[in-house]
């Protein structure tokens, strides 16, 4: 088991990495030990793993609160529905929630954890390799609203994250492979290194190789938990976590979050942001296909959808967070391992980039 | 016009205490001099000062946002269509949102302020009395859950609280009354010079004399700073703020929020309070009812109301966000001007309590 400490002052947590840890009744023991324990997980998971965390944590006696599975459901009558469960069940100040599951459940329960009773303590036991790597990590929860993707929300920190590297064996090879989005991500913007690292081992990644997943998932919290040690609040440096999300939410959106998960486009949205660069004169021809590569290598698409042909994928990205007094902020890369945000560059090279991820053009 | 600082570091703010101050483009201009600005007010203070504010910010171009007046509004719902107000607005993350109105009208702009997109900038007008002397200080902000008040919510504090002496003028007498109910309780809990203040002077506020007033609030500001600076997020001093609320937000449950203003029942919370610290042989009968004599003067009610006759008050009083591991904590009084926070007390001396202030029974 290795143990990365996210160093936040006085909300400072650890993320545990290892094999069966939802089985390590000695490491919940030490992690939830008094008050009121609820677990929140969704309609697919709860038949995966909710019994046997239910048999982990028998001692203590945890509830257990069920959400339907998907995007559609992290909104605010989600969330309400928690909090009439707490209350019903008398949760005081001191509790616990735990968030048993994928991005959507770690967030809502987050951002659940944020507001009731104005903040209660809650862990994160991330289900999937997107989550593993970088939703648990870093406080941010949120819910949706039905104009724009998590746009209600909080930052609010678990008091440990626990990714257990077995519960990858069930994730399908579309989820895996959006997990990896965010991995190769850490590369680009910060870590040179792990990027060349991933060029020699992405087929071993693929095979979910234990000791190469660890050291991967590992990697990749030690580099978020760098950049949210430096910028918790995300007012500078902690937005280059967002290479690819502004074209990505784009995408997202113009599918009505149907169709491509969030890592997908998030892939898809990183390469878009290297051509950009590349434009821009930063990284060459040979440096964008590397990426490219690996990106094709990690099973992800490298196109926009088809069924976005006709949206206007500049338009949508004008609601995203990333606006500052109107004018859009990218982040883009002036190397592999580089990451910088901008909002100078020319109009046209995102029209450009736009046009040549169209599906059949690139 | 006073100004007071609450030091939080990063999050300090000033409150403005004076006559006349939303009409003051200088001081506005100062506080709100860049990006897109939102006021949230109701449908009773729309009328009255919405004009006159939106005159003050013209330069500016803010919108405005108005809600239905009451407590029964203060939820999820409503903070959602504000949400969609901004959205469809494309307000960003640096916008500001402007409180102008009572508690209600502060705790749902506060939190929709912390929430939208993860946090954005807030200023608190307060229009009553209650409202300037506590809700608008400190950052706690919340909505309701139909199975509890202020069950959701956040700590966001604003980035400064104007408070305009003159708005007082249209307040009703019993509104006012409320507000003076948080205005003793200072005196209790802390400032027992302010409290003989208070006995001084106590008609001499019931006619809103201007500078009485302003040295008021500006007291009552004072010693809310102070307690906040000590404890942000409550885990300690800050309950004792709670004073009265405990009872009082059991009063308002069983009367579902209605008949009663806030101030009301924690008027009669506090003599609750008092009571049962001269049970506990802490304060004397003498003491008791100096605390009572004022309270009458500031036109509060002493008696739980006819209405709650059947209602069990002891049981509503569970329910409380102040219960930690089953046990109920109350805040008591060894003195007047000193607090106690407590859990361990003569379940007896409750019941007796609760008995004694029922209607036609004290």
């Amino acid at each position: 088991m290795k143990e990365i400490l996210v160093n936040l002052g006085p909300r400072s947590y650890p993320i545990f990495i290892g094999n069966d840890l939802i089985s390590s009744t000695d490491l919940f023991g030490k992690l939830v030990n008094s008050g009121q324990v609820m677990i929140v997980t969704d309609s697919n998971v709860e038949k995966l793993y909710l019994p046997k965390l239910q048999t982990t944590l028998k001692d203590i006696g945890a509830k257990s609160h069920v959400i339907p599975a998907g995007e559609t459901y992290k909104n605010l009558e989600t969330m309400n529905s928690i909090i009439s469960d707490l209350l019903k069940n008398r949760y005081a100040r001191t509790s616990c929630l735990i968030a048993l599951g994928g991005g959507v459940v770690g967030d809502i329960t987050g951002f659940t954890a944020a507001c009731y009773q104005r903040g209660v303590r809650f862990l994160q036991i991330p289900t999937t390799l997107l989550a593993q790597v970088d939703s648990s990590v870093g406080g941010k929860t949120a819910v949706n609203h039905v104009l724009g993707k998590n746009m209600i929300g909080a930052f609010h920190q678990p008091s440990a994250v626990i990714a257990d590297v077995s519960v990858l064996n069930t994730l399908s090879a579309r989820e895996f492979s959006a997990g990896l989005a965010e991995v190769i991500k850490y590369g680009l913007i910060r870590d040179r290194e792990f990027f060349e690292w991933l060029e020699k081992n992405i087929d071993k990644l693929m095979l979910k190789d234990t000791d190469t997943l660890e050291f991967a998932i590992a990697r990749s919290c030690t580099n978020k938990a760098i950049v949210v040690e430096q910028d918790e609040t995300e007012t500078g440096v902690r937005a280059t976590l967002n290479l690819g999300h502004t074209f990505g939410h784009a995408i997202e959106t113009g599918l009505n979050y149907k169709l491509w998960l969030h890592g997908e486009a998030v892939g898809t949205g990183m390469l878009m942001a290297a051509y950009m660069s590349m434009l821009n004169g930063w990284i060459n021809s040979h440096t964008y296909e590397r990426i490219k590569l690996l990106l094709v290598r990690a099973g992800l698409p490298v196109q926009m959808p088809a069924e976005l042909q006709h949206a206007d994928i500049r338009d949508l990205m004008s609601v995203d967070k990333k606006v500052s007094h109107g004018r859009l902020k990218l982040i883009l890369l002036k190397e592999i391992g580089e990451a910088i945000i901008t909002d100078t560059f020319p109009e046209q090279y995102l029209r450009v980039t736009i046009q040549h991820f169209h599906h059949g053009h690139g």
